[in-house]
Parts: C-alpha cells; sequence; structure tokens
C-alpha cells in the first residue's frame, strides 16, 4: 500500500515493497482468524481453523523466501537509497533472513499445533491440570527449538525466540533491565509492605458484567477511541489486535473488581492507539509496522499506569465510573483503590505496577529452563509455586491461578514475557518526556483532554513504525539511552507518596 | 485432511490432494474474513481487508495454478483411479482449468474490487441512491466481462460466470426450468389473487428485535443446530458460511415481521445444516465441498418451505413462537401467516413460494444484459422498475427496496441468481423423495422431530460432497432426473389448498 514517491527509487525497490505487502496482508488476515478463535469462533471450529491457519504460515512463507523476493531484496539493498528506505530495506532483510532459515513445513506445523492447543489450554485451565496441557507445551517447546536451531544453531534458543518479540535489543540488555527491577523493587516492595497503608478500597460490591462492559465501552470513548477503526469484545485473556484501519481490543469483567476491568481496557486501549497511530499510508510495509513488543506494551503501560493510575486522572474520569456503576466515590478513593498493591496476588494481568514485574522474571526464567532442558514440563507447576513463594511470599492453590493462568505458551510464544517488563520501564521514560515537552500535561488528563498527548506520541513514537530500531526510537523521543531509571524513580516517588514513606 | 486408504493410490494423487486442500484452507480462510466484514467489521476497517482479502485470492491462485500442481494432477489423471478418487480429480480439473485461465492480477484486482464495494452499496442503499454505487457496478461488471473472457472467449459471458456457481448444470437447463416456472406460476399467482383468501395475519404487533433474536436462537435449537459448531448473529443481508466444522448463520429481524425472520432463520438453518453434513474427514477435497449453489439452495429451500412452511411443522412449533414472543397464536393462524402471498411485496427475501420466482427471473434478465452490454449500469432503476411492474404489478418508490435490495452485485456475483429458483425446484423434488422414504415424516415434523430427515438428507445429499455432478445428485436421491415438475405440483396443492381453490 506503499504511497512512496518512488520515481527516485530503483524498480527493485517497488518490486521488493509489493512482495513484502503481500507477506504482511496474509500474515494480517493471520491475526483476523486468530481474533476469531479466540472471540467468537464456537469450539468445535478448531481442526478446521488449524489447517486454515497453518496454510497462512506457509502461504507469507512462500511469499518471503521465493528466489524473486531474494533477488529484489538483494538489488534493493545494492542500490544507494536514501535512509528511509534503507531502513525499510533493513527491517525486510531481517525477516528474510529469519524466514528463509526456516523450512516451511515447521512453519506450518508450529501454526497448526498453537491452534490446537489454544483449546486444551482452556480445558486445563478450567480443570486446574497442568498434565493435560503439558503434552501440548511438550510439543510447542519442540517445534520452536527446532526452529531457534533453524535461525542460529549456535545461540542461546531464548535469545532466538525473544528476537521475535523484540528484535531489536538484545537479551543482554534485557537481563540487565529485569536485574534492575529486582534489585531496585524487592526492597520497595518490602518496605511498603512493612509500611502498611490504609488506602481507600471503595468497590466493595458486586458489579455486574453488563454495567462493566457499559462503563469499558464509556471509558473508551472518554481516552478518545475511535469507533468505526475499531470494536471491543470479552475475552478470557484480554488483548489487542488488527491494523491501523481496525485495531480491536478486548477485555475480561469480575465482577468484584471494576478496577481491573478498568486497567485492563485502558490497557488495551494503549496498544490499540499505538497500531492506529501507524501510517495508514504505509500500511504493508515497515514504516507502517509497529516496532515491536517493547514498544507496542510502553504504549499500553504508559496509558493504563502514566495516565490511567495517575491522580489527576480521576479528576475527570471518576464521574463516568460512578455513573456506570451506580457508586458514589471519590476521585481521591478510585485513585488509592487503582493504586493498591496486592503482594499476595497471584495473576500478573492483576498485579500492581510493582510486584508486576516479580511475575515477569519468574516466568523469564521458567521458559529459559524449559527451552534449556534444565527445567522438565511436568515440573512447571512445583517451580512455578516455589519461585511465586521465593518472590511474593505466596503459593498458587491450584494450576489454574498458577502455572496455567497465562495464555502465551498455548500461542507457542516462548520469550515473549520480558517485553512486558521493557515496555513498562520504556513507558516510564516515555511519559517523563511528554511531561517536559507538553505545558499543562497533568492538567489536561485531568479534564479528559488528550489531545497533546495522543499528538506527542504519534509525532515521537507511532509514526515511525519501523523507522528507527527500539533503541534509537528511545533516544529519539526522549533524546536519552533507553533506561529503567525513569521508571524506578517514578515508582519510588509515587509509592512512597502513597503509603506516606 | 483427507483421510483416504491410500496404499493403492499413486503418490501424485496424494501430493495433489495435498495441494488442493491448502488452497481451500486459504480460501475458507477468505470466508472467515468476509463473515467479519459482514458482521463485525467497523467500516474503517476496508481499506485494510481489501488487500487482505485480495492477498489470499492470490495465494490460493498460486496454489491452484504452480506447476507443481498441474503436473500432479496430469499425473493422477492418467493413473487407474477407483470411482469416488475419480471424481475427486475430475472436480480438481474443472477448477484448475477455470483458475489456470485467469492472471493472477485479475483474481485479485477482483477481489479487492469487491471488498471495496460493499461498503458502498451499504452507503447508496441507505442513501437510496443508485448513482452512488454505480461506479462499482461498472467496475465489477468489467471485471467479471474479462474474467470469463479468459476463461472462455467464445462463451456468452453470463454462461461462464452462472458456472462458477453451479458447474454442472447448464444454462440451457437452468432457463428452462426458469421458463417452466414463470409459465406455471404467472397463471397460478393470478388465480390466487382473483380467488383472494382470508388468511390469518396474526402478527400485527411490533416485536423488539431482542425478542426476535431470543426466537431465532430457540428456533435454532428446535431444529438441532449444534452450539459447538455454529453461531448465530445479525446480518443486514443474512447469510451462512463456514466449514464441516464452524458453519455460522445470521438472521435479520423486521419489528413488524416476526414470520420474515422466522423463515430467514430456518433458511440459513438448512444451508447450515448442509456444511456440517459434509464429512468431516474430507474436509479440504471435493469429498468435503458442497456441491455447488442449486444444491446448497435446495437444502435451505427445503428447510424453511417444505418443513418451515407447512402445516405440521407449527403444531410443535408455534408454541415456541408465543413464549419468545408473547404472543397466543394457533398452529393454524401462524401457518396461515407464513404463507400469505404478497403479490405487491418488492423484496426479495421477504417473497412467497411463488412470486419469489418472479423477483430471480427479473435480476437474470438485467444481469444478462448488463453483462452482454445491451443494457447500461446507469439504467438499470429503470429497468429493474419496469419489470417489477410487468411481472409483478408493483414498482419501487425508491431504489433502496429496488435494484439496491440485494448485496450480490457488491460481491461481484453476476450468474449468481438463477441458483436459488433451481435450489427452489430442487427442493420439492428432494422433500417429496424424503416423503416417500420415511414412514411418518410428517408426523415427526409435527412433533419436532427431525431425525430422520436430517438422517436421509445427510444420506443422500450432504455426505457425498462433490462425488457426483448436480444432475447425478439428484437422480441417486430421488430415482428421477432433475425437474421443476415436483415443485409445479407441489405449489399447486399447497395453494389451491390455502386459497380453497
Amino acid at each position: 500500500m506503499a504511497t512512496q514517491e518512488s520515481e527516485t527509487l530503483p524498480d527493485a525497490y517497488d518490486d521488493l515493497l509489493s512482495r513484502y505487502e503481500r507477506a504482511t496482508y496474509i500474515g494480517d488476515a493471520a491475526g483476523v482468524l486468530s481474533w476469531d478463535q479466540e472471540v467468537v469462533m464456537p469450539e468445535g471450529g478448531t481442526p478446521a481453523r488449524s489447517k486454515q491457519t497453518s496454510a497462512l504460515s506457509g502461504a507469507r512463507h512462500d511469499v518471503l523466501t521465493s528466489d524473486a523476493f531474494a533477488a529484489a531484496l538483494e538489488e534493493a539493498e545494492a542500490a544507494d537509497l536514501p535512509d528511509r528506505e534503507t531502513a525499510v530495506v533493513r527491517e525486510i532483510r531481517r525477516e528474510y533472513d529469519r524466514a528463509a532459515k526456516v523450512p516451511k513445513e515447521l512453519v506450518e506445523r508450529i501454526s497448526e499445533e498453537t491452534s490446537n492447543a489454544l483449546p486444551v489450554w482452556k480445558e486445563a485451565k478450567a480443570e486446574d491440570d497442568w498434565s493435560h496441557f503439558a503434552p501440548k507445551v511438550e510439543t510447542l517447546l519442540d517445534l520452536k527449538r527446532q526452529y531457534a536451531e533453524h535461525i542460529d544453531p549456535d545461540a542461546d534458543p531464548y535469545e532466538v525466540l525473544f528476537a521475535d518479540y523484540e528484535p531489536w535489543l538484545d537479551l543482554e540488555q534485557a537481563e540487565a533491565i529485569l536485574e534492575q527491577l529486582r534489585d531496585e523493587l524487592v526492597p520497595l516492595i518490602d518496605e511498603l509492605n512493612d509500611a502498611g497503608a490504609d488506602l481507600a478500597a471503595p468497590f466493595d460490591g458486586t458489579y455486574p458484567e453488563d454495567d462493566q462492559f457499559a462503563l469499558a465501552e464509556s471509558t473508551l470513548d472518554y481516552l478518545g477511541y475511535p469507533d468505526d477503526h475499531g470494536r471491543l469484545d470479552t475475552a478470557p485473556h484480554p488483548f489487542s489486535s488488527g491494523t491501523q484501519f481496525d485495531a480491536r481490543v478486548t477485555t475480561r469483567f469480575d465482577e468484584s473488581d471494576p478496577v481491573g476491568a478498568i486497567g485492563s481496557t485502558v490497557h488495551e486501549f494503549g496498544h490499540a492507539t499505538y497500531t492506529l497511530g501507524l501510517p495508514r499510508e504505509e500500511y504493508g510495509n515497515p514504516l507502517g509496522q509497529n516496532r515491536g513488543l517493547s514498544v507496542h506494551e510502553s504504549q499500553s503501560r504508559l496509558w493504563e499506569n502514566h495516565v490511567g493510575r495517575s491522580r489527576e486522572f480521576y479528576d475527570g474520569y471518576v464521574g463516568i465510573v460512578n455513573e456506570e456503576l451506580g457508586t458514589d466515590v471519590s476521585a481521591r478513593e478510585a485513585y488509592e483503590a487503582a493504586n493498591q498493591l496486592y503482594p499476595d496476588n497471584l495473576i500478573r494481568v492483576e498485579a500492581d505496577e510493582l510486584t508486576y514485574h516479580m511475575h515477569i522474571i519468574l516466568r523469564f526464567e521458567i521458559e529459559r529452563d524449559l527451552l534449556s532442558g534444565e527445567l522438565a514440563v511436568e515440573d512447571v507447576p512445583q517451580v512455578w509455586n516455589e519461585k511465586m513463594e521465593e518472590y511474593l511470599g505466596v503459593t498458587p492453590d491450584t494450576d489454574g491461578v498458577g502455572c496455567l493462568q497465562d495464555i502465551h505458551w498455548a500461542h507457542g510464544s516462548f520469550g515473549y514475557f520480558p517485553t512486558y517488563s521493557l515496555g513498562s520501564v520504556m513507558a516510564a521514560q516515555l511519559f517523563e518526556a511528554a511531561e517536559d515537552d507538553i505545558d499543562g500535561l497533568h492538567d489536561d488528563i485531568a479534564a479528559g483532554d488528550f489531545d497533546a498527548l495522543h499528538e506527542w506520541l504519534t509525532e515521537n513514537v507511532h509514526r515511525h513504525g519501523r523507522r528507527y530500531r527500539t533503541n534509537e526510537l528511545v533516544r529519539e523521543a526522549t533524546g536519552e539511552d533507553f533506561s529503567a531509571d525513569a521508571f524506578v524513580e517514578y515508582a519510588n516517588a509515587k509509592f512512597s507518596d502513597l503509603y506516606g514513606l
């Protein structure tokens, strides 16, 4: 869909772009099938769906790895291209190299097996039975190990898989950030727990799902989510998917916890807003694609935490909550409710901003050991529970609220979790920069006016697509190297204040 | 997905099948995208969706027309195969021949343009303005003419396009049936109108959409539609789509006309039941695919008309209607309401069983003249209205209830309409055979027991997939050649009785 001014660009570049775009379109079609499978597909549809997604993976792979594609790529690389187009070719080269090394049969097999694994994970979760899901994990781990081996037989398979989700940060940098988080947050969490605080917990009733759905709709509307380019649905594991033309969100509801639904809705809104901010005229090529999962998560966490869990946000927003839920909660009470620390919480997606990262570190360690073979699949529940006790001081009663809680392994997504922490700390750094650049940002947020923030994010992050590598993008947007410093500072200040340290 | 006992079959056959199955899976993925576009996609998603569907059309075309596919096909044809496999190869050959003649660019272009045309048709219909839609029709007609020309430059383009929907009945046979219908039905309709009849019209209130949706759900349940292999949604133009694992239906509601929603629900149920009756173990190959649109329509019309508009059906069913709508209608009254003749009705999908065919003949004639160039696109409203007056004695006030009422042209589906009449007459012939074969069928229907009928249809129609050509399938199932005789006899008897002729 590129509308490059291409008169000065070589034909090979145009040819390459049109081939690459075709691959994107097929990949995005697979995204629609995946949305469908998770949101609306009847259970019995799985066998056909697995075949369909597998065929699309194969078709996309065929396009990306054809001789003509390779020839166009080489010719485009040999040409003297402007910076922008050089970046496009760099991104396509990276994707080509990874695709070309993996046999199509394996790509199709992974796709089919992940589609098959999804209902089994659901059953296992409902039955609280890891052993029901374990054979699927075994299969997927094995396939993903093969996949990593094809791409780089000499590398740590975890590192290879991680790069599928975050292409331009090396694992060493990611690990350093996780370590910094652990080192800084563990003592802070201890201190806060010791201090204790009598934060308001005003949502102590039962809030029917219908009311919460209406609240989620109003929330999206309040934040500026466009009706004609998205939709809201319910899914057991909330997610966002789509394109800059159609970026959908899902959310989930717990009748006793409307704060959770608000957080999850604002989070997915952040993802969708990034997607919608990608340039439409570049749809299909790297300039119209998101920069990877760390940056994606920075957008969801920025809205969820730095906007949606801020004191000033509730000034304007609490009225909507009260209207939709029939409550009579003050802005301060709602703010405190949104920022309770729950050290005994078992569920990652319900975690507060601090303990969240302990959940990530746990998963990172387990996945690494699973991939290296150091940890057997059958031992996951035991190790999970031990680590929960060690990092969070709490042990899950069942696999359902323990090692079966996340959908990621059913998707075959090993190596994905660190991007959650990376995105969270990136969010803090970006928000700090936005605060510097936007006069009166906090007043705007209090007034429910998000235009300047939207504009800043579009200008500094969204519109670039994959123009810059991850570290470059952060530097372009903030003037600083990517680090966890802003997050640590933010977390210390916010929670010290809340807990009166 | 074939699980043929393939030890005695040549490798080329297996290779051919697996290639063909890949094409089916991609085609079915496109079907999911199309369902999504019509049922859940936000409006603004169109530009991306058009690219995605076009890429899938191209990918499917690539698979079907590759040299390896052609080689496997030739080798399989040269082998001495059993009847069943010979039929499979016959069907694949037919599809290959049509695909290979059409350039991929044209296939993709048609796909993209139809996806783009859909929202324009919706706008035009809402605005009652044919001229807004006309340029899209012009484009699609032109592309479809090119398409037909590639397949057979010497044939009538209408005939070529018709064969996309009904591969094994020639247009001459179809025209003969349409003529027979006109010749038999016009005098019958006149006679019935002259006779007049005081049929009950008990649904004279307003029936909220929610109640009608609940009625549609209960109706599907009553007929035996499986929850875990389908779903019900609302769409402006009801349709059914999917696979034997996941066959979905949509329906529509008019608050003043619950009878219409019942008919449309039962109709789409019939389609879905056919799809679900295709053998699961053959998913992806011709033995697991429907026999074309005439046979498909025979299944929807059989349920809609011969079951759902029968006197005995309402014995068991009327209780559900009364419960969901809060009415107090007798079985006889509901039966009469479902069989009102509406000679002044403008809308095909709301037509009674007799005038329905006049709507089809009108569209058939207009499409033929559009394709041949005899009729200009801009003149469609005028000709439509003239023919409505001629065949049905009524003139539409606006394009919205006239030439813009059907979605088919926005899908680029020229040549599709005759299959509606062919299916309707086939339904009568099949139902007559089922009546002969099933003891107490009418009592079963009165009791809401559809097992024997389901079984008969599965045994005689569904399970065969594309094993037989259309005429062969009818002969296999009924022992008679395909004709409109059973329909004409049925229509005469039923309506003479209702109108006391």
